[in-house]
């Protein structure tokens, strides 16, 4: 295979190869608590990893002699086509283990999982071996760790949407040039998700969660993924463990260069970032109206538990995290309708949150509130201003193309949903709440339903929904475009 | 009271007082209907008008002595003041005859007739006088009126959200200046107005109907308003008055200033206009995807029966008008949703059609399309083109920072409706499709239903949702600017 049309495929190859070999060592690291656990299947994972790892190994060593230039062309496709190949091969522990037999519904599951959604296909969760629900809570793990190399070392050349702003403030990408290396800087972000796993982990088990339960909720609450190894997801836990988890989603929903500024001991620099304040500010107003209604309009809920639902619920939602303590579809249609809206909010930029992201909105509300003062002044440029500093017109322009298209998208979803038959409120929850990455929507896909009874079409479609709704849309659909793969 | 913070108060309320006169005026040509169908109410017309008339002439004369200078923001103030006050004195009929004696009820009814919405708050439409129901269909018929004075007179100079292309193509605005004087283009586009309501009045008399009835659907169809003095609106009628009234409430959502070429025998400058044609493509692919739709799903509809409904409803929510001939909320899912989403592209720019306006739609849709483009070439200028020519960036900018306001309204109206105790999909339904001035929603504001049922509170929410959307959203939210105040 040479080099056709000028991009490097050898190059591409390798690194999805390479990228095959971690997932298939990650695949073995739930073989412990397939072996602990055994009930009848224990080597499923164990067959997938080597498989994985083989196929990834030989992808890697057909492409030895390669040119080791990777341009943008070469980003954008590697990172579609890996996302895709990693949710394939990552079906195989379902296949193997007969936990999930068909194919389409692995593939729908996987996908969900790596890219940090949630949305399940599962009917009984909790009938499926330990093994094959950790490797599940892992698939999300890892798409978080991969979201953050995306963020880290694509964004800052791809200028997506606005998301140049983010990687402004990020260290290693800057004029500061904290760590010029973008490696460099991947690393120490992904230390800090690491810690973030382990405290989380911990912090669970001191409230009696087990070793297997507290990792596998920590995996869906760091990457914000929202798969919980339990048929009712969060509910049936103690208010310490509810606590907990809403800490932790907060702070998974927020940019990973502010924790880094804040393990460095410079707090002002995080409350300085407008993006975190109206964050900050949105979970606040969201948790107040929505315990003021939960408290006037359910009897028998005490105080405490109106504001644990809430807060719990908007912090999950918000945060694109998807875990679930009530079904909030019971709760009053105004509370459920701000819970929909809130899944286009989306976490912070640069977090592991996914959704159209808090920076994109707060950009595009202060350009609202300055289109009046233009229309007064026609003369006079009244650029928007983020943390001080002016942010071009180019710029926000991106940020309302893009907003535009995720709306295009969520409609087309919603269209091609209702076409294959579901009704009008579960199709616009579910293109809803996988082109977010949110995971339950609904109407039929709330909270306490799943995604079981939707056709296979629909599935896929979803399932695409999903790819490019984490990918931040261009990413995906770049590759749709004929100029892309001209010259 | 003299000039206040630089702005003409007395210019303004001089036309104001101009036009409560032409008001009066008005009012008192549905008197033959109020004597010739006299059941014990036949002068509150007469009442109503001469009042109307000696308020407005009383404002006239008050400021006889005034400099003549109408500026930019006199005309702001003069744009929504009238509309407000014209309809405060448009309910003196109502409330007099007792037809709608709660005065919040009144104001919201002729509101919708001014903004030629053509939601009602009348449970039983026909037991009203016939004077009365002459002058709630001609409160569209004025509200049209005004609206191509707006475009005409004022948009020009405003430059709201990229409807300066719009009077780019327009005669007597543009550079090539067929007609330089503003008010010499209001006369002409005003004479082809009155010429389809002549039109259409002969055609429905031909059909069948009688005078009233014929005047009556007229005004409601070239203003794109959708007030019917039936209760079933428009389907008892024949299947040729239904063609009839779609081919005007097509005509009445086509820009003007087509027809002013057409009528000039300039068909290729018709076809020309890309928005047109758009325009045209939308309504027939909506037509034929619905109407399969219908033949597949309701038996015992022949096809030339769900092609005629399937026509009629497109063309009645896409140009705003809001004419009923079937329930469509009867109809499958997948057909009332697209129905819905039909509510967010109203007519094109310089019709009497409400909405985000075609252009726009058209606009915003080829810009997302070229983003993609300019993704793969950051370095290369990739201009929006219409009509084979380059539109700036600027006006793109404005197109997308108007859809978002937009967007931002009807969902501030869903919540606003929610909290005020809708349901859900209700709320939904009365924001789109009042913000749209389209008139009957989803939900319990469907095509069967009517806006009784909704609180006062609400009732004063949706007029302001209509005033704003009619006004191009900018003319009215400047007055809420403090800066428009200053100095």
């Amino acid at each position: 295979m040479k080099d056709w049309k000028g991009i490097n495929y050898k190059v591409i190859i390798r690194v999805i190869g390479f990228l095959l070999v971690i997932e298939g060592i990650f695949m073995l690291t739930g073989l412990p608590f397939s072996l602990y656990y055994c009930e009848g299947e224990c080597f499923s994972l164990l067959y997938s990893g080597l498989i994985t790892m083989f196929a990834g190994g030989l992808l890697w060593f057909s492409t030895r002699k390669h040119p080791k230039n990777i341009g943008k062309k070469e980003g954008y496709v590697i990172v579609s086509v890996s996302w895709i190949v990693i949710s394939l091969f990552g079906t195989l522990p379902f296949l193997f283990s007969g936990a999930i037999p068909n194919f389409t519904n692995a593939f729908f599951e996987t996908m969900s999982g790596f890219t940090t959604t949630g949305a399940t296909i599962l009917t009984d969760i909790e009938s499926l071996p330990k093994g094959i629900l950790f490797w599940r809570s892992m698939t999300q793990w890892i798409g978080g760790m991969g979201i953050i190399v995306f963020t880290v070392a694509l964004l800052p050349i791809l200028g997506i949407g606005g998301m140049q702003l983010y990687t402004a403030e990020m260290p290693g990408v800057t004029k500061d040039k904290l760590h010029p290396r973008i490696t460099a800087t991947a690393k120490r972000l992904w230390g800090i998700y690491v810690l973030f796993t382990v405290l989380e982990t911990v912090l669970l088990m001191f409230g009696g969660m087990n070793l297997f339960n507290a990792l596998c909720h920590t995996f869906g609450t760091v990457a914000t993924g929202g798969f919980s190894p339990n048929n009712l997801s969060i509910a049936t836990f103690s208010p310490y463990i509810q606590y907990v988890i809403i800490v932790f989603m907060i702070l998974a929903g927020t940019n990973f260069t502010l924790h880094y500024f804040a393990l460095h001991g410079r707090f002002r620099k995080v409350w300085q970032s407008e993006e975190f304040r109206y964050f900050i500010y949105l979970i606040l107003a969201g948790t107040l109206i929505i315990t003021l209604a939960l408290t006037f309009s359910k009897d028998g809920m005490t105080f405490e538990q109106a504001f644990r639902s809430s807060f719990f619920q908007v912090v999950s939602i918000i945060t694109t995290t998807g875990f679930i303590t009530d079904n909030y579809l019971n709760w009053p249609g105004i509370v459920w309708f701000l819970l929909f809206l809130m899944m286009f909010v989306g976490g912070m930029a640069g977090s592991t949150g996914g959704g159209i992201k808090v920076l994109r909105q707060l950009l595009l509300l202060k350009n609202s509130l300055l289109e009046l003062k233009r229309l007064i002044h026609p003369q006079a440029i009244i650029p928007v201003r983020m943390n001080g500093k002016v942010v071009s017109q180019d710029i926000i322009f991106k940020v309302m193309a893009f907003f535009l298209i995720y709306i295009s998208f969520f409609i087309f979803g919603s269209i091609v949903m209702s076409l294959i038959g579901l009704d009008v409120s579960s199709a616009v929850g579910a293109s809803a709440a996988t082109l977010g990455n949110i995971g339950p929507g609904i109407g039929m896909v709330g909270p306490e339903d799943n995604y079981n009874f939707i056709p296979y079409s629909g599935k896929w479609v979803l399932s695409f929904l999903m790819l490019v709704g984490r990918l931040e849309l261009f990413t995906v659909l770049i590759l749709f475009s004929p100029a892309f793969w001209k010259k």
